[in-house]
């Protein structure tokens, strides 16, 4: 149920009967300042998008370097369904390389715009046109598929702009793309014009949106709207300055809400986003839409409650859709019932008095400004709910000796309800040396395994605070974490292990 | 020169003289899950949006906390020009909770699509009608100026939409607030709905538009297009699931775009960006537009060498105008003349062959996937063109105890110029008393303050690498970084800072 329906708001819309995914993530993507990708990593993310079922992947600029050729031959014997296309400027070296790195498919650009042509090239309006029409001529002679972009095509005099792309389609171009390069199209601009393109151009058009001022994807829709066939996209939007359309806000809004068939399987998206994240190193804030870790998550209380009753009341699309999960955030706002929900899947029982103590702990964490993880709620409530909310162990001592000659060594002693200990072992660094140290004094009680060892960032002097984060498991398989802070990095190591371990042997009994 | 004239295109739009800009990072983005702000950081961010100067700032939810009405109170008694909101539901309770906090400026809401109605409200269209009309009647009554949100208005019967819309009008409020909770709006069913309330609604319309399928700035210009005259946006976009319309884009694009005078100051919006990304710990990604770090950046050579000739050729607007700054990064696809650029910005002087050997060194770190910071850069160069290239200062040993019942304590031993010389210090922690060791013994040769140290967060075992970032600088206002990697996280600091001290060696000596 919709307010406005798509079905008959569609009739007045000029949407082509099949729409085309051309990814740039590895060629404008990777041209985003801070990312370097290594030809095996770039390889990589091909396979990842063919997984995907993007249309067309851009593979790269095969004239820039060996590296790039060497990237498009060894993906053009994975034999992907994707196709790969290779970008080249309108001279013979570019379009050679293109052939040279064994692809079939070029990407052409020249600048078409005042700006380009009197401070860039250098060039007037004819010899741009004519350079550009006798390099298509060479692409197709040497059996290209031939796709052409003006360069800055929405600063381009309109006229201009229509007279060359008609002269390259007449020399042969099989694609039209259409390049905001700088990013200043809004929606009425973007309608209009390709609104006029399409009545003037026979072969499909498509178009490369710039994000500068945040409206790449919608931009991409609405020429959609208005007759595109194709839209060039990345993953997570990366690009030059604020990138470019991002391919999963695209992919679901044209399939979801527009109810239009691409090849894109979606329940890829959150994974290849993921993927695109940890290689690029550009993380996307929780914020970012379909693929960001808050884009099904609710807190608020009133949010909760609606979910809880419905999923629909606060979601747009089910998050499996885009293999994503929902997930209930614990914060200030959150309210009775989404706690409830997280201790019922968690199997933690409580009676109501001991629902209020976590209750008003988790209001109070949060007012002071702190973010609730789960394990944050679990910890709260086990030692809510043990009897004892004893210290099982206990550090007594620890001295750590490290230097260039020796291995780090390390002397920790504790007490195990009571019972004192003590032993030394070495690492490969004092931190290293004292957790084994502890390791082997509690294994007669517990076998614990160091999942996860987290030394926050610190940044300021030396004597700034080292926050440690640990997670733990026993072989029953119950985890457990630990933190804690100390000026000392090795004391705040073994600290939050030693808390780890005690909240593990609290499960224990309580289990 | 734009392909399509703004001013022509404008003719067709229904643009209002006025657009008012509602900021609501307050309510709906605090809402955010993993946000949590106390009552100073809400103060502080108040002060900050009425410098920035937005129209209206939606405080909060004043019912649900002491501290929400707290902060309130006292936003109030700052006599700030933006105008103050509180959001209240259709009840007695909430809209008194808005009096009692001082606040002259209700944001009333009630669900009204029949997802809300059937699962959350479990009340027919009536009664939800006649309650809400009936409070707007008592928040009237009390003076109180009344913005109406039908929540979820775009998953509401249309028709039954506009008959709710005209009752809470026709029992007073000021204004219509038009809400996509959950973000399902596209470019051609946001004309379709803004076009028809329009037509049918009196009272100024406002948008409050949610980012599920990254469109929420594009649908609130596409509604102010059709004759909205508020948009509800928060700082960065942040808000519940994939946030609200992001104020800076949505800003930059009416100001900018669409020549549409607004009270925000938008030379404000880089630096407003950047508080709100560290006080509620979420930050952007560099490829943010408007405020991101790359929005400004170029690292491509084509992109370089377009913008050093003009700067219009690969930017849409000048960065001061958002009160950022151009940057020209360095990485794989840097070019010849991005490097000049850099190494003139610097004032290092350097033969052609020194050039090309820099260039080759940026290349090939660029190919192995590296970032190649301004700093990087520095050292490639100056390592290039000291004649010496020598280490001043090496390692020779280093010893440390550390524990719970001394201060950590460690002996450094080092050669200067082939001078040996060893000490001991006492430190807060390990590294302290390690890097306290090597100021002592240097302080002769050259006088350091370390700026910043930073140890990379390690994620995996307590025998992953720690790899430790320094900057220090001498008396004479020389920088320098140095970088090291070792199992030991002791040994990789000291390792660091001696790095760092030979680099600033270097510099003096080529000064």
């Amino acid at each position: 149920m919709y307010a406005i329906n798509m079905e008959q708001n569609k009739k007045e819309l000029n949407i082509p009967d099949e729409v085309k995914i051309f990814d740039t993530t590895l060629r404008d993507g990777e041209q985003a300042p801070g990312i370097a990708l290594t030809v095996d990593e770039k390889i990589k993310i091909a396979q990842k998008l063919d997984e995907l079922g993007v249309d067309t992947i851009e593979m790269g600029f095969p004239t820039v370097s060996a590296g790039e050729r060497k990237a498009a031959k060894e993906m053009v014997r994975l034999d992907l369904d994707s196709e790969l296309c290779g970008l080249a400027r309108v001279v013979k070296k570019d379009i050679d390389a293109v052939i040279d790195s064994d692809l079939s498919y070029a990407h052409l650009f020249i600048g078409t715009s005042p700006l380009h042509r009197d401070y860039k090239l250098k060039k007037s309006k004819t010899e741009i046109l004519n350079q550009s029409m006798e390099m298509v001529e060479y692409a197709k002679d040497h059996g290209l598929k031939v796709e052409f972009s003006a360069e800055d095509a929405t600063r381009t005099e309109l006229n201009y702009l229509i007279e060359f792309y008609r002269g390259v389609e007449s020399a042969g171009a099989d694609i039209i793309n259409v390049p905001d390069t700088v990013g200043i199209l809004v929606p009425s601009t973007t309608r209009t014009l390709i609104r006029t393109l399409r009545k003037k151009i026979n072969a499909p058009i498509s178009l490369h949106f710039h994000n500068d001022f945040g409206l790449a994807v919608s931009n991409s829709i609405i020429g959609i709207e208005e007759g595109a066939n194709q839209s060039h996209c990345t993953i997570n939007g990366i690009g030059e300055r604020g990138g470019n359309t991002s391919l999963e806000e695209l992919v679901v809004s044209l399939k979801i809400a527009y109810g239009i068939n691409l090849s894109v399987d979606t329940t890829k998206l959150y994974d290849t986003s993921n993927f695109i994240g940890s290689i690029t190193g550009i993380k996307m804030p929780p914020t970012k839409p379909i693929v960001g870790e808050n884009a099904f998550a609710h807190e608020s209380g009133i949010h909760v409650d609606g979910i809880l009753k419905n999923s629909s009341t606060y979601e747009p699309i089910a998050p499996e859709l885009v293999g994503h999960k929902r997930r209930i955030a614990l914060g200030k706002h959150t309210g009775h019932a989404g706690i409830r929900s997280k201790l019922d899947e968690f199997n933690i029982k409580v009676t109501d008095k001991q629902f209020e103590n976590i209750y008003s702990q988790v209001k109070i964490l949060g007012d002071k400004g702190k973010c609730i993880t789960d394990d944050d709620l679990k910890s709260i409530a086990i030692t809510e709910i043990s009897t004892s909310g004893k210290e099982y162990i206990k550090l007594l001592g620890l001295n750590v000796m490290t230097g260039q000659s020796v291995s780090a060594t390390a002397t920790v002693k504790i007490s195990i309800e009571g019972e004192v200990m003590e032993t030394s072992q070495i690492g490969v660094g004092p931190v290293d040396a004292s957790i084994l140290a502890v390791k082997s004094l509690v294994k007669d009680t517990v076998n614990i395994n160091l999942d996860e060892y987290r030394l926050e960032a610190i940044t300021g002097g030396t004597d700034a605070l080292a926050e440690t984060f640990v997670v733990i498991s026993d072989d029953k398989g119950n985890k457990a974490t630990g933190r804690a802070t100390r000026e000392d990095v090795i004391l705040s190591s073994v600290v939050a292990v030693i808390n780890s371990i005690n909240r593990i042997l609290d499960i224990q009994e309580n289990s």
